[in-house]
C-alpha cells in the first residue's frame, strides 16, 4: 500500500515548477509513494501536462503564502493556502507526511495550530544532520526557535537523541551542549541553566562542547537554540564557499597544482552539499504530531524528490510514534525543566 | 623614545617560557619597544639567562592567576598577580600598553577594575579581524560579553567602526548585524531591538547579515554578542580543520592529486592561522582606558612577539584617544540605547 505525502506545491523560490518536477521524479524512484500536490489546480495541471498517475492527485488550494510573509498573519488570513490545506490532509490522516519548501515560519505556525505538539514538548525544533570527520551528528535546533528557555534545550536534547537513535542508528547517542568553554560554568545564562538540567537527565550527556568540536565527531547530538544553530549552519556553508575562493587564489600561483585542486574542490563541494541537509533531503520538524519535512527555500526538483524520500523514511521508521513514546516516558526529567 | 609595554609574563599555557622568548624576539624586531616582564623574578631571570637589555625590565609579581580560575575570585584574592601588576603599570602611565595570554576573564575584570571604561561604553568588547574573500572584516564582540542588551551591541558597532577606520584604514566602514535573515524583523529579541537602534544611528549600517555572509567581505564590521561571536570563531577554526581531514580522505583516492593537495592544504592552513587573530597578534579589548591586547592561551613565542607588535601599532595609532573622541561625540545615539 502506498504511503501518501502532502506536498506544498506552491512553496519555495522555484515553486511550482520545482515541486511538480520533484514530485514526478519521486514517483519514478519510490514505488510505494503517493503524492498530493497541494496548490492552484490550473497552474499545477499545466505543469503536469498530460502525465497521469494513480499515485498523484491534485488537491486545490487557492492561496499562496509568500516567502517573506508574516507567519501569524498568513495563518489568520490565508485559510485556503497550500500550506494550510497540506496540513489538513495530514491531520485528517489522508496523508502520512508533509513536505514544504515554503515560508518556514508559516510551516511551523501552521504545524502547531493544525497538528499540535507531542505531549512533553513545549517547542518543536528542526533537526539537521551535519557531516563530521567521523560520520554524522544532529544539530537541534537549527532555526525554529530563536529565543529559548533552558527546559526547551533539554527537550531538544531528548528529541535529538531519539532521532539519532532511530534514524542514524546510534544506540546511545552522546549529547553535547554548544557553549564557549568546556567547563559547566561557561556560557550565557541560558546555556548555564540548560547545563544543569542536562546534567541531571538520564541522557548520555557529555557536557559543553565548543564551536570547534561541532565537526570533530565526538558527539552525536549538538544542542543549541535556533538562533545560534541557524548562524552555525549558514556560517559553515559560507565558509566552505569562501575557502574554495581562497584556495583558488592560492593555487592560481602554482600551475602544477591545478590538477590536485580539482579534487580538493570536489571535497569542498561535497561538504557544502552535505552540510545543507534541507537542500538535500529536507530537515524534520520534531515535536509535532505528524511527519513534517522542511526543505530549503531554494530547493530544486532534485531536492524536492529527496525530501519526499526522507518523508517516506520517517513514516516507515515510525519516528513520531517513537518520539512520542520516548518523551511520554520521561515526565520526571522534562517536568523539572518546566519549573 | 621607546614605547613601553607591560607583558604578563606568567599568562598562557606555555608561560613563562613562551612569553620570555617572545619578548626577546620582539626586542630584536621592534627597535622602539620597551618591555616590562611582569611576574615571578627568579623564574623570569633564569629564562633570560644573562641577556641584558636596556629595553627590558623585570617587574616582580608574586602571584599567578590560573587559566581556569574564577576572574572575580582572582581579582579579590590575588592582588599581587602578574595580571594585576601589569595593569597597574599601565594605569600609572609607566607602560603605554598591556599584553596578556592569561585567563581572559581575569584580564577583562582587572581591566574594568583598574583602568575603567571609556565614557559612553557600558561593556568593553573584543574585536577580532577575520579574513574574507575580499580582504578583512572585524567581528565584535568575539567573547568578552556572553549576555548583552541591545545598546551594548550599538556600542560594539561604534567601537568596531572606529577600530576598522583607524587600524584597517577603511574610510566609512559598512556595519552588519549578525542574524538569521536579512529582513529587520528576523532574529532573536536582542537582535531585533539592536537592529532598531542601529537603524537610527549615524553609522553606515547595512542591516542584518547572515552566517553565510561573514566571509563574503560585503561588510567591514560584524556586530554580535560575545557568545555567538566566540562560537562563530571557534566553529570556523574547527571547520577549516575538519575540511582538511575530509579533503585528505578524498584525495587519498587519487594519487596524482596529492601534489595539488599540498597547495590546497597550505591555503587552509593560512586561513586557520589568519582566523585566530589572537594567535597571530592578539585581539584588542576595546572600550577600556588603555591599550589592552588579549592573546590566545596557547600562544607560542612568535604569537607573543606579534601581540607586542600589535600593541605597538595601537599606541602609535592612538586608538584609545580616537575611540574616546568618537564615543564622546555620539552622546545622543548612545543614550538612546541606554533607555
Amino acid at each position: 500500500m502506498a504511503i501518501w505525502v502532502a506536498l506544498d506545491a506552491m512553496g519555495g523560490d522555484f515553486a511550482p515548477r520545482a515541486t511538480v518536477e520533484g514530485a514526478l521524479l519521486a514517483l519514478k524512484e519510490f514505488s510505494d509513494l503517493g503524492i498530493y500536490l497541494v496548490g492552484q489546480p490550473e497552474i499545477i495541471a499545466s505543469l503536469l501536462k498530460r502525465k497521469k498517475n494513480r499515485r498523484l492527485e491534485i488537491v486545490p488550494a487557492s492561496q499562496v503564502v509568500a516567502m517573506d510573509e508574516s507567519p501569524i498573519g498568513a495563518l489568520r488570513t490565508k485559510q485556503d493556502s497550500s500550506i494550510r490545506k497540506a496540513f489538513e490532509l495530514l491531520k485528517e490522516g489522508r496523508a502520512q507526511a508533509l513536505v514544504s519548501a515554503g515560508n518556514s515560519g508559516a510551516v511551523l505556525a501552521t504545524a502547531l495550530f493544525v497538528l499540535g505538539r507531542i505531549k512533553g514538548v513545549s517547542r518543536p525544533a528542526i533537526a539537521t544532520v551535519l557531516p563530521t570527520i567521523k560520520g554524522s551528528a544532529v544539530m537541534i535546533d537549527s532555526g525554529a526557535n530563536v529565543d529559548c528557555k533552558p527546559h526547551h534545550l533539554l527537550q531538544f536534547a531528548h528529541m535529538g537523541m531519539v532521532f539519532c537513535r532511530e534514524i542514524l542508528g546510534v544506540s546511545s547517542p552522546r549529547v553535547g551542549l554548544l557553549s564557549i568553554g568546556e567547563e559547566g560554568g561557561k556560557g550565557n545564562n541560558l546555556v548555564k541553566r540548560a547545563h544543569q538540567l542536562l546534567s541531571q537527565s538520564q541522557l548520555n550527556y557529555v557536557g559543553n562542547i565548543e564551536g570547534r568540536d561541532i565537526y570533530r565527531g565526538d558527539v552525536d547530538v549538538i544542542v543549541c537554540d535556533g538562533f545560534v544553530g541557524n548562524i552555525c549552519l549558514k556560517l559553515s556553508e559560507g565558509l566552505a564557499e569562501a575557502l574554495m575562493c581562497m584556495m583558488a587564489q592560492e593555487i592560481k600561483k602554482h600551475r602544477l597544482a591545478q590538477l590536485g585542486f580539482t579534487f580538493a574542490r570536489t571535497a569542498l563541494k561535497n561538504f557544502r552539499a552535505r552540510i545543507d541537509w534541507r537542500e538535500r533531503g529536507g530537515a524534520p520538524l520534531l515535536g509535532v504530531k505528524g511527519v513534517v519535512i522542511i526543505s530549503h527555500g531554494r530547493s530544486d526538483a532534485c531536492a524536492i524528490k529527496n525530501a519526499l524520500g526522507t518523508a517516506l523514511g520517517f513514516v516507515r521508521e515510525e519516528i513520531v510514534a517513537n518520539l512520542t513514546e520516548a518523551l511520554e516516558n520521561l515526565p520526571a526529567v522534562l517536568s523539572q525543566g518546566e519549573k
